[in-house]
């Protein structure tokens, strides 16, 4: 298997002490699994938490730093975290103002986030959840609440995380947040798998001339496999079904965010936002910033995916507020 | 091919036409092969510029900004770039207070920049050259001039950036600039080769089971093929041979930075860091700032290097000096 790993039994620990000890003026382990923001819970905020499983960096604990997360459950590669993990996580980020769970709509994260929720809650803490569904291929649109969470889950940190450093409560949060939420969609497409550390085999079977669309983070069943396409055939698919869906209208404002899967070139995903940026401008929408690099990531995965999210007054001002965490600083 | 591009001719220039829309608060495009930090010249200070050839994002460009990089010569995918481009790629960096030309230990790039310095010297311009060659797998210690740049030239950018932003004079940079690279040394590994877009070929062969040493960024041959070692075997060789390169002692203090070549997934490489923290703290060398992240790919090649850079009270300062380049921001 071509990774660098010693093996996969320490794999995850492995690269936590590395993560901790390189990033040490940010970030500490608080337990095993359970990362925080140096100094977390911070007084006088809400808390920002998420977390899920491992081998997407640098998502999840890349995102943890002022103004974006405090706290990061820690699951194994592709799996949730345990329940206890997720109650650490969620108690390492309250100062007493509440935490917000920001997690992708996976049924792991789901059950195991949500049994922590209702112990906490039980013993009076007040806490939120709110579960990202961009990913417009895996469920119709009637069905939002049925679909994964994929790279819209950065915005959902990074608004969220402003809102939180602003001083907004938990429960304009969650108003925001189930919005934020709503306005953004994404999709994806992927032409060569990731190798699993587990087992040294590939996440999915594709062909040597082949991608699919719409194929989730672990290799889950996409909405068109096909012959590889052009950067524009593809980029125009994708935005098509993109801006279909919620429907993103004339004179709308977006935040684009055109994110790697693992093995693409930065270099072509600068020619998809080339033509993405001439399709917008040709349906009279705005963009008003974009964020283009490795945000979510599956290993080697090979592909892209892009999400929109459609901004008012509000979101522009949560958007261009500045953080400084591990893997996202904004100025 | 599985790469999202159009065709080859219009790759680069679809590539320019897509970063410069993106990042239109920060660059712009001079001529058809210039990239310049916007506003570049900047008043009343030196101008620092580089180039090379495209491929190996977010290298060079990404690197153009405040603190960093005022203008970039863009050559097609591993390939120099013009005469004609560098020499206006320099003249667009220069207020009247000199340009410092920081590239890699290229043939193409230091012929056609050397031509290029030439032809504005005699026009009474100002203008000093450095050249970064830090891969200790490129030749001999006693022929260091021979050896190839690798992620050596972000720390180069770094420091120089820092410099120039600070007031420097362009004497003052080429003389701290020389030491720097002096105190700088890289090696790296790759498994996997990238995919050439003119041909669709890989850049170099390599067995299913195989790593080479020190393999160059365009697959020039290392120092080692070897079958595939674990993290802490391959960290192990590498820091050997950087660490007795200079030689690097107790007491020393260093920047190190951990390269991403393209596919490898950063968890891997904070696997390869948590090992070197470990053995630069057996040697008594002490770790001041690190960087890890993909810096200077090579597209969808899998593998990473590791830089180290000897410091002083003065180059720490330049280090820690904030930057807020496209790719690259320290706040």
């Amino acid at each position: 298997m071509k990774k660098f790993i010693n093996n996969y039994e320490n794999m995850i620990d492995e690269y936590l002490k590395g993560f901790v000890a390189l990033h040490n003026d940010k970030v500490e382990r608080k337990e095993e699994r359970v990362v925080i923001r140096k100094g977390a819970p911070v007084e006088g905020k809400v808390g920002i938490i998420t977390g899920g499983g491992s081998g997407h960096d640098p998502f999840l604990i890349g995102s943890i730093g002022k103004g974006m997360v405090d706290a990061v459950a820690i699951g194994n590669i592709f799996a949730a975290p345990g329940v206890q993990i997720c109650y650490d996580t969620i108690k390492a980020a309250d100062s007493g103002k509440g935490v917000l769970v920001c997690i992708g709509n996976y049924s792991g994260d789901l059950m195991n986030f949500g049994i922590a929720v209702d112990m906490l809650r039980e013993e009076g803490k007040d806490i939120e959840v709110i579960i990202m569904n961009d990913d417009v291929a895996s469920a119709p649109k009637d069905k939002k609440d049925n679909r994964r969470g994929i790279a819209g889950e950065i915005i959902m940190f990074k608004t969220m995380g402003a809102m939180a450093d602003l001083g907004f409560e938990l429960k304009a949060l969650k108003k925001a947040g189930d919005e934020i939420i709503y306005n953004t969609r994404s999709l994806g497409v992927a032409h060569t798998a990731c190798i699993m550390p587990s087992s040294g085999k590939p996440s999915f079977k594709i062909g040597d001339d082949e991608m699919e669309i719409g194929i989730g983070h672990h290799g889950e069943p996409g909405i068109k496999r096909v012959k590889m396409m052009s950067a524009d055939e593809t980029t125009d698919f994708i935005m098509e079904k993109i801006l279909e869906d919620l429907p993103f209208k004339n004179n709308d404002e977006v935040a684009v965010l055109l994110n790697g899967l693992g093995s693409t070139a930065l270099s072509e995903m600068y020619i998809v936002f080339n033509r993405a940026k001439d399709i917008l401008k040709s349906k009279g929408i705005k963009v008003y910033r974009s964020y283009i690099g490795e945000y979510i990531t599956s290993m080697e995965m090979g592909g892209f995916s892009i999400t929109l999210t459609k901004l008012d007054k509000d979101t522009k001002k949560f958007i261009d507020h500045p953080c400084d965490a591990v893997h996202f600083v904004q100025v």
